[in-house]
């Protein structure tokens, strides 16, 4: 059959089916809508942009206008974060609809807003730290602007830190959309959920996975394939996993923790000054200053002359 | 020498040189030709926004406007699909440009389109169960729309369930095309020609490889850095690898495989209601319900105290 | 509070803190300046667009315009690529501003950009018996246009031979910029200091970490995972670390390493045609020809029946 005759003639009923499929599981369960991943996209360039302007632009800034350029990220941050922030609370609202006057989900979207764009100073000010901490754990690393512009580090906590602003703040939905975008940008998965200190660094990074209910320290350098996850989870007894429990490890100070290491449980708490190996499995917790490392097992080696 | 002055006087040999060396390795074997992994990428956009309409616009989406969204959007990605499909299958075909008049595979691209088309409502309903999946493996999700809007394994999985049903129509290259897009979107690299049952879950995800002879059964749940491999491959006389040999395992029915686990080896087959523990290496069959796990490594513990 | 009463009232308060923060740690150690990292991406897309014509695009190029096309993806990567050189250089002299009339860094940037586009035709020689080792190194490969298509591999090394020619040309953090947006891409984080001999291929490729001293012979192989590190660093009496040692290995020719090893350390030496085998961790030379795998750890199996 011609493909132009099969589009005319039942294409529309292919369409019509998946309409109904998402009426039926997709609309009703709506929370930020359409469109709202890109949105946040963009809020997160924008005050990403405010605290670093000109890092990610395509145009170059006049110096004379950069406090403009602050302005007007702050300002189109600020609409677009507080519309998507209402819609995301509205639609987690179990009274949702019951009452067209209620504008509670609308104040605490601004509320919520006024309150992350007051706190970009400190962020900025945490995030200077971290670039301080990449500078002084990475032999390669020449200048503060080479890891502003080429660490992955840099840009999965400088997006974790606002993610995390706003799961403070209870917003849903957001903050995972906003270390997601980090993930795919830089293979590091960091749970907006988790609590990070400050003077953070990540070395390559590619395969991090700090959970949910992980707490981590100041002056804490990880490398690639670091895992801080859970052992396992409970379930109810419908089988569905129980949420919000405390299921990831703390990380204490000045901790060191090289690629490829797992760290798993909730009671698991590595104390300040310990270093952890490559690959090391570590389940349980252990005492500040503590250096744990495998027996790295002995690889079989057979040169060319006693091959078999 | 002025940067201006070599354009215009040596620029151009560099150019003629590097189209030389088009000509001679590159064009003669074109395949979808100029251009086509951007149409590849616009295609797959295309159809995901027909399943899932508002998943990823920049622009909202009036809802009486949605099923007219619908039937645009698969408009759109059947005729681009369709040109693209029919030059890969041209280029593959050993009596190209014999006969001017032969339409083969102008026809063939069309039926390939028309039943892509038609099996989108079957693929969003499997797509379905892996949203319910990953809802019900990971305690860290809240709704169907967080997964949708910022699991990896979302976008790894719809994009593969694509790209698969093109790789049973026997499309050349654009398959691989397509499950490339989405192992940077993601860091999980599955290839097309892997067969995964319903109900299918991946978390976190960064580093999972999945082989092209693997197969899947349903309700099974991965974590970040597996790997379903291949041993080692078979070389002709010639030193050149064997195609299309079944090198990669099976895995049965509601397999969980924690992070890091690498299975390996056409003839290993991992039985339903098993689990593989984390960074197990496993290169043999086991039977149903059998739990596998390392006696990890005891790692060296070193105190502040008893330091060297 | 109403949003819009805040933007106006205290939102610029804001903006002034953070011009302020950028005033203090930022614009007084720029480099490439504003703008300068979507430069860069616009260089190398413009470079790779010269070697490989059609690969990106998102519009056909006519047969009879690609030599014209070649020519001004030449010209335009050399304007924009000496500009932004020019600037790299200059913020890097310590003498720079002294000498209003000094034309040093401008010159040595022409130079340089001159040097790059002479050696495109070389590097796209190395690119083409790389393509060629993938597809001599995968058996799911059907084409050299397929690993040009979609294989992380292209992507990482094609990125990575551009960088290195102009880390070689002792340009300041563009190569860092170039490389990290190839590990963007793909997983794959190669500095773009290390020295890589020609046919280099790396299947799946997530994860892979290749350092700054590292030096790779013709014909190697690597898989997902592999990390070529270095051991710790040295650090200086401020504890600052000492920049510029070798303390990465060196790896022969037509060595294949397999997923997940790690090997580590500047006086690591790994002979010629030796094979490394999955997850093996090596801190200590062998000579040509040698084997090494690990005594696989033997899992612990509990089959359903024995089950406790």
């Amino acid at each position: 059959m011609e493909l132009k005759t099969w589009l005319n003639s039942e294409a529309p009923a292919v369409a019509e089916a998946l309409d109904r499929a998402n009426q039926q599981d997709y609309y009703k369960n709506r929370s930020i809508g359409f469109a709202g991943k890109q949105t946040v996209y963009r809020v997160l360039d924008a005050l990403r942009a405010a605290m670093f302007p000109g890092l990610n632009e395509t145009e170059e800034i006049a110096p004379e206008r950069v406090n403009l350029f602050i302005g007007n990220n702050i300002r189109t941050a600020a609409v677009e974060l507080c519309e998507v922030v209402e819609l995301a609370l509205k639609n987690a609202c179990p009274r949702y609809g019951e009452d067209e006057h209620c504008h509670i989900c609308r104040d605490r979207a601004a509320e919520i807003t006024i309150e992350l764009v007051r706190s970009l100073p400190a962020i900025r000010e945490v995030l200077r730290t971290d670039i301080e901490a990449a500078y002084l754990g990475d032999p390669a690393a020449c200048s503060a602007e080479e890891i502003m512009l080429s660490y992955p580090a840099f840009d999965a906590i400088s997006i974790y830190r606002i993610a995390h602003k706003l799961y403070e703040l209870k917003v849903p939905v957001i903050p995972r959309i906003m270390t997601e975008y980090a993930h795919q940008l830089t293979g590091i998965d960091i749970h907006p959920g988790a609590t990070i200190g400050k003077s953070f660094f990540i070395d390559h990074g590619t395969g991090v996975v700090i959970g949910e209910t992980c707490t981590i320290g100041e002056g804490v350098k990880l490398y690639q394939g670091v895992t801080l996850g859970a052992k396992s989870f409970q379930t109810d007894e419908a089988g569905n996993p129980v949420k919000g429990i405390k299921r990831h490890p703390d990380i204490g100070d000045r901790v060191v923790i090289y690629a490829g290491a797992t760290i798993l449980g909730g009671d698991t708490y590595v104390g300040d000054d310990s270093v952890i190996g490559g690959n090391v499995w570590l389940t349980h917790s252990v005492p500040p200053g503590t250096k744990v490392y495998n027996a790295q097992p002995q690889p079989i080696i057979k040169s060319a002359v006693t091959n078999e």
